[in-house]
């Protein structure tokens, strides 16, 4: 799976930032979260692929974080695409989609499913589940956390021959984690596999200021992209736009033991993020600055 | 007065081309005409100034032709705009405009007055007047024609010294069009000023069939733009899609006697529109293919 960010910068656009964005592109689907106006050039830029499957989750009703939705609904049905869109977002989301496909004349080619979102599991299936934690913004905001599901561990074939079990049905029922037995012997999976493999953990803050609550639910993250609006030397406008500097974010990250922490929405008046980098490399290890179309490959 | 494109591309964006939006830049303020997705990206390229008088026309509502006036209310509402903005269209454009602003919690820092279009006079002022009509679209749509009032002509000092006349008030009121007696004498306007110079015309199809009823509309322009999202080899196309070819475009423009013709919104398949061009070519002496940030200065 790839993390692929198609806007990084704050409220406004600027000439090398598009509004918000990002892309967890899973083997057979994309998980897109906020979709600021331009999304639809830049998905395209990506080469992400018009027909895929896809869920837009949206952190919060400001129209930089969603406005891209409309552009996309529109494009894809002059792609003439079929498959359902899946869209997940807080109470408004539903009339936001509705009143403008009612007025803007879109002409639907697939069906669109719109889920208000609340605290809690949101979406569950057997390769990953979504959660939602309500953020700390200036509206009604809420923060995504992607779990995939634990992986079985490596088969060993030589180990499972050498137990005298055949090749076949036994093999698939052990690599499914079921016991089976042989000749009135128990072979247990963990006698054929390796360690099972956690399944990766990704959190997507949306805007937001650092909270305990936050810090509780991105805990243990392998990969975390956080509002980074601001640089410290703001941290009082951060506190009252109700976003984080990016040395904030890094802290968060630290307390809640996020492995990367990817610093992401920055304010158009950075020209260059190097400074919120420095500052956020002070409290954590392994910092990286978004950018547009950067692709970030998680394994 | 200038015309700048801002984004010229039919429904949906291509990597050179964005959608709908054609700014007339006069004086004192910006005329838009349609305002695509990504049209405060652009407008922030073409550095028009956040801060200016605008109106803004929408020809009918597809997204494509006015999701953008949702993050150019947003990013002016971030530059603390206070001046009102003023948005023409068609019926709808208030539930668009007004559901948006509700739901999508713009915080906006300045007045937006919106007006329901129908066929006549829609703005009219000392300096120039815009008039809509009916176009020939899928849904209801209409073109637009700015026209600016006639200019006096050029004032001569020397003639009015001749004619015995003190500079200052009596000039003032040679200069607006006003007789004044001298010595008992009778000064016209016409003896100390050249001939009034006629108000430049210009029209904007938005999406339409080539109809007579804009033959007539666009009469005498100046400059036209014009619906050009085919090559003449789609001409069933454009017909089944209520848009037109490159030289549908041309021929309309030659029966009404347009002096420049602008061809614009091109469907995404031509990478290149040359062929668009020399279609229209075969018709018109004076095309120009519209891109994204050009610039026509009319004078």
């Amino acid at each position: 799976m790839k993390l692929v960010f198609l806007g990084t910068s704050a409220a406004q656009p600027t000439a090398e930032r598009g509004m918000t964005c990002i892309c967890l592109v899973l083997d057979r689907e994309i998980l897109m979260f906020d979709a600021g106006e331009g999304a639809q050039i830049a998905f395209q830029k990506a080469k992400l692929g018009w027909n895929k499957k896809i869920k837009i989750f949206v952190t919060h009703l400001h129209g930089d974080h969603c406005v891209g939705i409309l552009g996309l609904l529109q494009t894809m049905s002059l792609q003439n695409r079929t498959e359902s869109v899946d869209i997940y977002g807080p109470t408004g989301i539903e009339e936001f989609i509705a009143a403008n496909l009612k007025i803007l004349n879109f002409g639907l080619t697939f069906p669109v499913r719109i889920t208000r979102i609340k605290e809690g599991l949101v979406f569950d299936d057997s390769g990953y589940s979504v959660h939602v934690c309500e953020a700390e913004h200036s509206i009604p905001a809420y923060s995504y956390l992607f779990t995939e599901k634990d992986k079985p561990g490596k088969f060993y074939p030589d180990k499972a021959k050498a137990l005298g079990i055949p090749e076949g049905k036994l093999w698939h029922e052990l690599q499914s984690d079921k016991e089976v037995t042989i000749d009135g012997k128990l072979v247990r999976p963990s006698d054929v596999m390796g360690e099972k493999r956690q399944g990766i953990k990704i959190g997507i803050s949306g805007d937001t200021r650092p909270t305990e609550k936050l810090v509780e639910f991105f805990k243990g993250c392998n990969y975390m992209t956080f509002d980074s609006t601001y640089s410290d030397t703001l941290r009082d406008k951060a506190k009252d736009n109700y976003h984080s500097t990016a040395k904030e974010a890094a802290e968060l990250a630290k307390k809640a033991g996020v492995s990367n922490l990817i610093l992401t929405h920055f304010s158009a008046r950075y020209e260059d993020v190097a400074e919120l980098v420095s500052e956020a490399k002070t409290i954590h290890g392994f910092v990286t600055a978004a950018k547009d179309l950067l692709e970030i490959d998680i394994k």
